[in-house]
C-alpha cells in the first residue's frame, strides 16, 4: 500500500474514533439526564448534537477523497466504505440520542411515572454492545462482532418486557399516559441504537470475511 | 467529462429511480394495509424489503466503483457524494414503511382504535414531498426542493395532531392502549419518512448550490 494512502487511512480511523466517543457520550448523558429528569443537562445533548453533524460530513468528505485520490482496491476499498457505513451509523445514534434527551421535558414534569429499573439496565446493555462493535471495527475481530449481534436479542427481550410494562401503566394509570408515551419512545429509541451497533458489528464482518450480513431479516427496526 | 464516466453516472441514475419506485411503492401499500387493517398485505411488503436492501447494496458498491475507477471532481464528486446519501436515506424509508406494515397485526385484531381521517391526509402529504423530492434530484431543481423542505413543517402538524388525539384516546379508553400505541409508532414512522425525504431534499440543494444544508437543527427526528 503507497504511504501516503495508509497515512490517510490512519487519520480516517482516527476521526471514526473521535466521532464513536462523542456519540458514546451523547448516549451517556442523554439516558443518565432521563434517569435524573434533568431538562438542563438533556439540553446540553441537544446543543452538541451539530459537532457530531460536522465531524460526519468530515470523515464522509474525506472518504471521498480518499477513494477519488488513491483509487484503492480489495481489502482498502471494503475499509473505506466500512468506514462510511459506520460513521452513518454513528450519526444516526447521536440523533437518536438527542431523540431520547428531547423526551426529558415531559418527564421532568409532574405526575411522575417511575422509570423501570430495566430501563438501566437495557441502556447498559446497549452500551456494552456500542462500545464492543467499534473495540471488533478497531481489532478486526469478527468474534466480538457476532457477540454484539446476538446481543441484540437480550435488547429486544428488554425492549419487549419495558414496553409491555408501561402499557399495564397507561391502563391503570390515564393520568400517566402522556410521560409514559415519552418514556415509552425513549425506549424505542434505545433499542434502535443498539440496532446500530449491531449494523456496525455486521459492517465488522463484511469487512474481515468480505461477507455481508446487514440487512439480516431480523435487523429490521419496528 | 469522459464518456464511460458519463454512462456510469446515467447508469447509476436509473439504478436510483428503480430504487425510488420500490421504496415509494412500499409506503403506499404499508400505509393502505394499515387503513384497511389487511396483515396479509402488509406482508408482502415486509417480505418484499430485501429487494430494496439488495438494491441499495448494489447501488454504493457501484458508486464506490465509480469513485475509484474515474476519480471525479467537483461537480461529478457532489454527484455521487449525493447518491449515495440519497441511496441511505431511501434504504431507511423502505424500512419505515415495513415498521408501519408490521403494525397491521396488532390494527387488525379487535379491539379496534379508529384510524383519524388525519393519518390519510398526512401520508398523502409525506408520499408528495418524497416524490417531489426525487423530481427535484432528477431535475436538479432547488425551488422544488425548498418547498419539500418547507412542507416538512405541515407534516409535524399533522403529526402531532394526531399524537394530541391518540393521548385523549388512550387516556378515556384503557381498552385501546395497545392498539393506538401502535397507531402512534405509525404515525412517528410517517413523520420519519418526511425527515428523510427533506434529508434528500437537502441533498439537491448541496448539488446544485454546493451548500450544506442537511442537518440544520429542526431537522432533528425525535
Amino acid at each position: 500500500m503507497p504511504k501516503h494512502l495508509q497515512k490517510d487511512l490512519e487519520d480516517l480511523h482516527r476521526s471514526l474514533l473521535r466521532l464513536a466517543g462523542y456519540v458514546e457520550d451523547a448516549v451517556v448523558r442523554a439516558t443518565s439526564a432521563l434517569r435524573s429528569r434533568d431538562p438542563d443537562a438533556a439540553q446540553e445533548v441537544v446543543d452538541g448534537d451539530h459537532e457530531i453533524d460536522e465531524l460526519e460530513n468530515q470523515i464522509q468528505n474525506n472518504c471521498l477523497k480518499i477513494l477519488a485520490l488513491h483509487q484503492p482496491v480489495a481489502v482498502d476499498l471494503r475499509r473505506i466504505s466500512a468506514v462510511l457505513m459506520i460513521t452513518t451509523d454513528l450519526e444516526r445514534i447521536g440523533d437518536l440520542a438527542v431523540g431520547i434527551a428531547e423526551r426529558v421535558a415531559v418527564l421532568a414534569r409532574p405526575p411522575h411515572v417511575p422509570i423501570p429499573d430495566q430501563f438501566e439496565a437495557m441502556t447498559e446493555r446497549t452500551l456494552r454492545m456500542l462500545h464492543s462493535s467499534l473495540d471488533a471495527f478497531v481489532n478486526g475481530d469478527p468474534i466480538t462482532a457476532a457477540k454484539v449481534i446476538r446481543a441484540d436479542d437480550e435488547v429486544d427481550r428488554d425492549n419487549q418486557e419495558l414496553i409491555a410494562a408501561l402499557v399495564a401503566r397507561m391502563k391503570n394509570s390515564p393520568e400517566l399516559v402522556e410521560p409514559s408515551l415519552s418514556l415509552f419512545s425513549a425506549v424505542r429509541h434505545l433499542e434502535r441504537i443498539a440496532d446500530h451497533a449491531t449494523n456496525i458489528a455486521e459492517d465488522v464482518i463484511y469487512l474481515v470475511n468480505g461477507e455481508i450480513v446487514r440487512h439480516k431479516p431480523d435487523a429490521l427496526e419496528g
